[in-house]
């Protein structure tokens, strides 16, 4: 609304289904103090989609955007979106029409390539890790002689989300324990070893899984019972890999387990936003802007790292096809070598992401009464 | 610490497991700060237990008490804790040893009777009703052709948790659209029927289970491939129905489900605690000690509302046997004449135990922009 270059902000409803259906908001016309409400508001007050246009739709998207004078189009959403972008700027191109293409990056899964890290996932990361942490404390307080949580978190192809259930972990004692990444092939054998090694020596286990974890041959980890259904992007629906893992275990190692599957709740818990996040969010949006007005085009705004200590970082530009349709795995040196949790350098990577001090909890010294007793039997 | 007739005060790690053990914790060598701290420490410092004692083990738990000259006994816990502490009183009183027995309540399960609520109830119920709402807006935003989810909440045997899902709903057509309580025997012809009619009418449908419905047999509502486990007090533990419904969904309506399930996660999350919640936990222990003080023995301490508008309640006291063992059920006025949702009296019920405003969100007016070209096919 600052730039006096642009005459209208049009808002799409559901994305390139909006423009397909010529499903247009004026922006302009918003409450002012409902928009800035917006960095506080979870999910995408504009919707989603998860539609891979045809050839055809792109001429149709093309011819909306022509009727409409729209000369900028500023796209928002992970590497599928990414691809979308590109094509209406390749499309244009080729068909001489004057439209700048600028892309946004903003995924909870944080697997776009280049840019270090995505606006959504440090607050992905945010509820994960406080959430770990909380539950951790809930299974230390239990006492019986078979402890064993699953916690399942989002990721489709990569370990991203899951990496950061770590991030509050506060001791070497503390949950989580146990983390398995789908960069990984998951192997029943050594998952049961590690899950019985720390049972044997803390007497609970409190393990991170991915929803998206294979095995050696590719096939998804899960319950068998449990459908697999696939959307339109051809994207396996995941879920069942937590109740699979407590089968696996009781019937293996006769401990009781139970899982946790915090779902759609872990990517948009508001009262879990990292400030960190939700800034950087509004600042890849502004500046995307001004780089358009500038003159760029076919690109995608990046976030690089400067320094961790203090945290800085600047924005970037890259080339739309050197991330549509790819996708940035968590990287070895993220991963332990016993595969079974990440490492320091990832903690260094994340810390920064999930913004402002965690909330402090009390830890009693315990100092015990003697005993008067002989012991119970 | 500020009693003057009190004159040691020991925790027993993990409750009675540690009075037998003889594990007990010299309190008053806690840090202050720390002991301040607690109270917004999720999970229970002190670790819990779920131990039915045999009748030796109360002869064990007295002889403990009877060599440190422990003479109050403060409980905390559900109807299985106040069947222990109401036990031990039993005992005490056979064997003419002074003791007296104060139950303080705390359960997020909020099934205790006489009292009109228990702490721990209102943050737990926080919890699910930030996260219910919060999914909500996820399910909003997408569009599919197929969306449905179903939030798998706790409760054993009663459907308060997962009635408090519906304590933020903000609009008539907002999340939750569907609440099935355990109070309701299941029938999954009238759920389909339910979630068909919803979807016709929304295009979308959030619907609150609780993991402990049952069928009209009485049986457990769970994907069969699910094992029961029964814990030490006999109690099933559940766990599955997220998993049945999506696949009674998808076989039944064709219609693309999933389910979030939080687990243990709505108990433990400090960061939705309920303020009133906190204030009210804190507040059931000064009762206790003081009415202990006072000579009061085998009760437990309750909570009496005198208004909704202001919120104001007052403690009370109700004899140990009163409570311990059973259950309260959430009342037929609570629960809708079709069985899937709950009326107007619940929620002026709950939501002054969820404390404070909840989090404001932006509500877009969403003007449409003129169409210029035909529909697109």
């Amino acid at each position: 609304m600052k730039q006096p270059k642009i005459q209208a902000i049009y808002g799409a409803i559901n994305g390139v289904l909006g423009v397909l259906h010529e499903d247009l908001v004026d922006l302009r016309r918003e409450n002012p103090l409902s928009v800035q409400k917006l960095r506080e508001t979870p999910s995408a007050a504009l919707g989603t989609c998860r539609y891979k246009p045809s050839e055809s739709d792109y001429a149709r998207l093309l011819e909306v955007f022509k009727r409409h004078g729209v000369r900028y189009f500023l796209y928002a959403g992970g590497n599928d979106s990414m691809d979308t972008a590109h094509q209406m700027a390749r499309l244009a191109a080729e068909e001489k029409y004057d439209l700048q293409v600028m892309g946004v990056p903003k995924t909870v899964d944080n697997d776009l390539l280049v840019t270090d890290h995505c606006p959504g996932y440090g607050s992905a990361a945010r509820f994960n890790a406080i959430a770990t942490r909380d539950s951790g404390l809930d299974t230390d307080a239990i006492y019986t002689s078979d402890t064993v949580k699953i916690i399942e978190t989002m990721g489709r192809d990569t370990g991203w989300i899951t990496a950061s259930t770590a991030l509050a972990k506060d001791s070497a004692d503390s949950a989580p324990h146990l983390i398995y990444l789908p960069e990984r092939p998951f192997s029943p054998e050594r998952f049961l070893d590690d899950v019985k090694s720390v049972y044997d020596r803390l007497g609970r286990v409190v393990v991170c899984v991915c929803e998206g974890l294979k095995d050696d041959r590719g096939e998804f980890v899960q319950a068998s019972s449990k459908k697999i259904d696939t959307d339109r992007f051809g994207h396996a629906q995941l879920g069942g890999v937590g109740d699979y893992l407590v089968n696996l275990i009781s019937e293996n190692l006769k401990i009781k387990a139970r899982y946790d599957k915090p779902g759609t709740i872990q990517r948009v818990s508001m009262i879990c936003a990292s400030q960190t996040d939700l800034a950087e969010a509004y600042f890849v949006g502004e500046v995307a802007v001004s780089e358009i007005v500038d003159g760029e085009n076919d690109k995608m705004v990046t976030l690089t790292r400067k320094s961790n200590n203090p945290y800085k970082f600047e924005s970037g530009l890259v080339e739309l096809d050197k991330v549509s349709l790819k996708t940035k795995k968590v990287p070895d040196e993220f991963i332990n070598p016993q595969s079974n949790f990440i490492t320091d350098a990832f903690l260094e990577y994340g810390k920064p992401l999930i913004g402002g001090p965690l909330p402090e909890y009390a830890h009693l010294r315990k100092e015990r009464v003697g005993k008067l007793l002989p012991p119970y039997l």
